[in-house]
């Protein structure tokens, strides 16, 4: 007999061999048949296994998870996996497995495929799955050594899964399979009992993916689809991905003019068309008022800095794989560089200077102001290059910065500091560059040149609790400011069995302690996640969720212990000594190409009046009333409103419905009776017709609307249960 | 006999051999004494040679120059470079002469000489130069062929004067000398008649240079001197100079803490500490509300854009040597790059790669996208290297931009564009980085990093009148809001001669008749400068005078014919054809570092309110009026004001010096009676006490001061007869 520990607290008593599913069988048939899995001590395990080979905990301390649970449905979308792999190979010849992981609502498998699979051939694969759901059979699990295994696999002609056997798993003894009727797989699990709990599923993309994701390795298709255990759930998902489709900024930023981005120009480097900036000046505008409120003060910093600058900060070499290549301050600089190469070179193609170029040369080394006369012009090819290697060492290089932290650590530095003038707080919109690779880059969302709404608190330790706190009040005025309300905290802290972190223990767990506190105190919903921090310091990280249940990393407070001693910062204490500051980076945007990018699908372009980039259009009813429209607008402008006429000879519906389509909050209609009387025909593009009012009147509502930066949002998505973490590995 | 027609139109005849001098004393004794030099027909001559040497005109067209003229004084300032160079031949040995011309107000002569010339000597010098003045012998010319010209210097042991006659004067066949006393002088000339006109002179200080301004070149002592018609001109010259030292932006950017340059971040890269970026803010807030108001639409681009763009719009690699070289997307692109040396390599520190490291090598390229499976392994090095070229080719190369307006034009380009739509005014704060040679930069008026105001307007032809007018009258707005109202403006025209110009005769007509005629109805004084136009537009400049006279170039407006060819422009006329638009380029501030960098020199520090970065102090008397210091500073603030309290336990006096220093515009006094009474006692940095006022009083004061952007300044030089032209080039 076996004890098992329900999650009331109740103990039950079963049956040696006894599985998950007949704990639930001995409370009700109900709940056995909504059995999906089962958690035993943190762990997601199959139902179907008997409890005594899962744990060596007696009682068993179980939790069943029934197809309520999100859990559950990851569980059981690997399983459709499992199941679209087997009506591919019942379709299609030669199928060659590679991996089908669960990624948030959807899942994917790989395969190897000679046949190219199209959006033409869903249907037939979704009969074919439907079959098998009819069918019902059970998944099973069975395990085999190593040796056995390959030979299974080779024995199936699974070469991906020999291979994988033989260096991905180099280290397992024993391997695990999942049997479902005639298909096999290499699966760690869990699985769900058995196929007919997949109540509702659809294939949803096909794309082209490489063997462990490498592009030399070889070519494979992955096949996207999406399951549930409710078909009503499918239905609001479907609906929400061709909503978040119609609302992607990428589409929208094109046909609202709000970005581009020019492959003339670059990829990933933003180019934000007047509208767009409107946006993000006004977002800026915003947040610099309350920054002057909050004390931090305002700086500039250039968008290079010399290399060495960030070799004492430590991202450089560290970080170089993301960042762009140093840069030479003058082009006679890489001409020192050729200089080098055609003096080493046996290439006919780099022939060695001749005396006429070297005296050209020799004046690109004046211009870089090298000691010209160090030059042994009549020396050999090994004295001239001694040299050449000298001045190129000499040379200054410089990197795009890829963060704003040294140059704001350098003003810091710039004036003495005593604890009196602490927290000092620079606050920049600095542009900064990485070299992200081109397949990632994403509109807006994923950029090589981005503004982060940046500042560098520099405070005494003593005032890192209130700092903190100031820094996470801000963030949260942010995002109530645009609607985001719905977010929660990441609390990224150290991993205690690693010592790649800079400060002693004490440091970090006082560190820790202060932001759990700060967080609990301003009733922030927070999760931990160990071993996340960066080396410098614990972190938090805003995980906002959009209007379709997205969630987003936005605002960014981090504590750095590390910087500070890099570049020898001090102030003076009231003891007259010299102290060493901790530094808080902190961007409540994050940065403003992806903040305005999100805000772009959160709204579906339709900003909220203070945002929007044309906030009022005035709609004469004919020509007669253009002088008046003009009138209006001018009024309008003078109260800081952007406002455009529409002043085309077309019908009024016409004009309507383009502003409609152009996401314009307001429209003012105009004709003689509304001159007479000095007033306008309010339209809100939501509301719709909201009455003839004196201009007056308007100009105060419409006054009221932006200073109140009220939210006027239309939202058709119903889909809640969204979850989109990180890849779930069910595969070894 | 000669005829000679003065300037009043009266014609005079005279003596065969007459010269300027001879027509002077014709007309007064008086005159002939002040005479220091002529003009005929354009050129400045000397007064004492016979007019029929210097013209075939007749009657000879003459105009006298006398102590009272600008072009007299140049004049005189050469000769006494003659005097300092013979004073200084007389008390060291072996002294090689350069050159000596004319700058501005100054003077200054290049020896090569052994012993070094300190300060120390100045008034040795000086006391010989006024022993030469008092001698007051006569400047005589003569000239000699080419091979009796360098016999003669080389007589003189003149090897410098050898060198020149040889080289830089090969194409002259016969070479002017002047003779005063033993001293004698390869010069072009003119001089004025003898060495007792010069009135008042001074040596000002001595630096290194080298012959011919080449580096590479001997290097020599120059010594720069001044000299007037007038004592009290000298006087009030060298009180002008005191005065620019104390203004010097680079002295008082440090000690009021605007800005920093640190070699550690890079030469030439700003710094803006917090003050500094408040005056730099608050200017770009003030020209942003005019933009709008004018139907300028913001926008924002990156900092780097592909090397092809900059060939495209021509920048590159015309410019090349005056910007930072191109840079790699990826260090991985120095990688294959320096993977190329490796094969190329015969030394011993740059061995091929192993083939371990080849494997590496090729992980990076896979990174940068290449197709890693074209590269031959165990291919020869020869074969290697041709697959490395071809990589090194396809990879992307960016530059750190030197203007904005190649990414403006493909904001304009990014949406389609009716005639309908232009003007379009396109604004940005651009920062561009250009590699100015270090020893040219100074301060913020020289940079590598410079953020324009800059703005790209695109119009139609017939728009361009009209445009440049608004755009004329920006930039007379912004000077004007600071208080710099003494500026004229250059309008820089085409070369007939040359073929450099883009665009048509007929084109190029019309538009400097357009800036000509705009220029004119805008009461604008200008100044013609044929040949200084771009390649691609005629343009206008403005330069300024601060407040000690002396002229800087700040705003510019350019018309562009070439970047809309170039980049295939176009809007859709009103015959629904295709058109090419006309582009203008202005920039009101020029550059925001440059434009700030005058400011501090022009206020000396002191802005006015509405820029001073701490505009108002509260001084509490004691701590006991602490709180109602602190309440007057908040409520200051909440109506917009950048106050500070100075709550130290110090005396009145010492708190009110510190401001003073400070140069704070404002302070408030507050003790117990003001709190009582909610008043303050004001307090301005120029105008001193102004009495107890209720704080409404005092706010609404400050209020209009602020929001009228009054200018106080105070000035205390009375310099004006500034002439800061070019060097004047007296020497061949």
């Amino acid at each position: 007999m076996i004890q098992v520990q329900l999650p009331d607290g109740n103990t039950v008593e079963h049956d040696d061999n006894a599985t998950a599913l007949d704990v639930a069988k001995g409370i009700s048939e109900g709940l056995a048949r909504a059995t999906a899995a089962a958690v035993i001590d943190g762990n997601t395990v199959d139902a179907m296994r008997p409890l005594k080979e899962l744990t060596d905990l007696r009682p068993v301390p179980l939790q069943l998870l029934t197809t309520r649970d999100a859990a559950a449905a990851a569980v059981m979308r690997h399983s459709c996996a499992h199941i679209m792999a087997r009506a591919i190979m019942r379709l299609y010849e030669g199928v060659g497995l590679a991996f089908g992981p669960v990624k948030g609502n959807t899942f994917y498998y790989d395969f190897d495929l000679a046949t190219t699979i199209s959006e033409d051939d869903f249907p037939k694969i979704e009969a074919e799955m439907k079959k098998i759901v009819k069918e019902g059979e059970a998944f099973e699990r069975f395990t085999m050594n190593r040796d056995e295994s390959i030979q299974f696999c080779e024995d199936l002609n699974q070469e991906l899964k020999v291979e994988h056997i033989r260096t991905g798993l180099a280290d397992h003894d024993s391997l695990s399979f999942y049997r479902q009727g005639e298909f096999v797989d290499l699966c760690r699990g869990p699985h769900i009992p058995h196929a007919g709990m997949v109540k509702a599923f659809k294939i949803l993309s096909v794309a082209g993916s490489h063997w462990k994701g490498d592009v030399s390795n070889r070519g494979l298709q992955r096949v996207y689809g999406t399951a549930f255990f409710d078909k009503k759930e499918l239905k609001a998902y479907l609906e929400q991905l061709e909503e978040a489709k119609k609302r992607d900024h990428r589409v929208l930023g094109n046909r609202l003019q709000l970005f581009t981005i020019n492959p003339d120009v670059g990829q990933g480097l933003c180019l934000w068309l007047p509208k767009g900036a409107t946006i993000r000046a006004t977002l800026e505008d915003f947040i610099k008022q309350e920054l002057t409120r909050r004390g931090y003060e305002p700086v500039y910093s250039p968008h290079i800095g010399r290399v060495e600058l960030y070799e004492t900060s430590g991202h450089f070499p560290y970080y170089r794989d993301s960042q762009f290549a140093p840069l030479f301050g003058h082009s006679a600089g890489q001409l020192v560089d050729y200089w080098i190469r055609c003096l080493d070179s046996q290439d006919e193609e780099l022939q060695p200077p001749s005396a006429e170029d070297e005296a050209k040369l020799l004046d690109a080394a004046l211009v870089l102001g090298f000691s010209v006369e160090d030059f042994p012009k009549n020396g050999s090819a090994e004295e001239k290059r001694a040299v050449l290697r000298k001045w190129e060492k000499q040379q200054e290089r410089y990197l795009l910065k890829p963060m704003n932290c040294p140059h704001h650590v350098q003003m810091y530095k710039a004036i003495p500091r005593s604890y009196r003038d602490l927290p000092v707080k620079l606050a920049e919109f600095g542009t900064v560059y990485r070299h992200e690779q081109s397949g990632e880059l994403n509109g807006l969302l994923r950029v090589r040149g981005l503004t982060q709404d940046d500042a560098h608190l520099f405070c005494t330790p003593d005032q890192v609790e209130q700092e903190f706190k100031e820094t996470l009040g801000l963030v949260k005025y942010v995002l109530e400011a645009v609607g985001l309300e719905d977010y929660r905290v990441q609390l990224s802290t150290r991993d205690p069995n690693s010592d790649k972190y800079v400060g002693s223990e004490e440091l970090w767990d006082n560190a820790e302690s202060v932001l759990r506190k700060v967080l609990t105190e301003e009733g922030l919903e927070f999760v931990e996640s160990p071993g996340d921090a960066a080396f410098y310091g614990p972190k938090t990280d805003f995980m906002v969720k959009d209007c379709l249940g997205r969630e987003w990393q936005l605002g960014t407070v981090q504590l750095d212990y590390n910087l500070p001693n890099r570049f020898d910062l001090e102030y003076t204490g009231s003891d007259n000594k010299p102290h060493r500051p901790v530094m808080i980076h902190r961007a409540p945007f994050g940065s403003m190409e992806r903040f305005v990018g999100v805000l772009i699908e959160h709204f579906a372009g339709a900003f909220p009046l203070w945002l929007a980039p044309e906030q009022i259009r005035v709609l004469p009813l004919s020509e007669k009333s253009d002088d008046y429209a003009k009138d209006v607008a001018a009024r309008l402008r003078q109260n800081g409103f952007r406002v455009t006429t529409d002043l085309q000879s077309a019908k009024l519906q016409a004009k309507i419905r383009d502003a409609q389509m152009d996401l314009i909050p307001y429209m003012l209609v105009v004709g003689p009776k509304e001159a007479e009387q000095n007033a306008v025909a309010v339209r809100c593009r939501i509301d719709g017709d909201q009455g003839v009012m004196s201009f007056d009147d308007a100009l105060q509502k419409l006054t009221e609307e932006r200073d109140n930066q009220t939210i006027r949002q239309v939202v058709k998505s119903t889909f809640s249960a969204v979850d989109d973490s990180e890849e779930e590995a069910n595969e070894y």
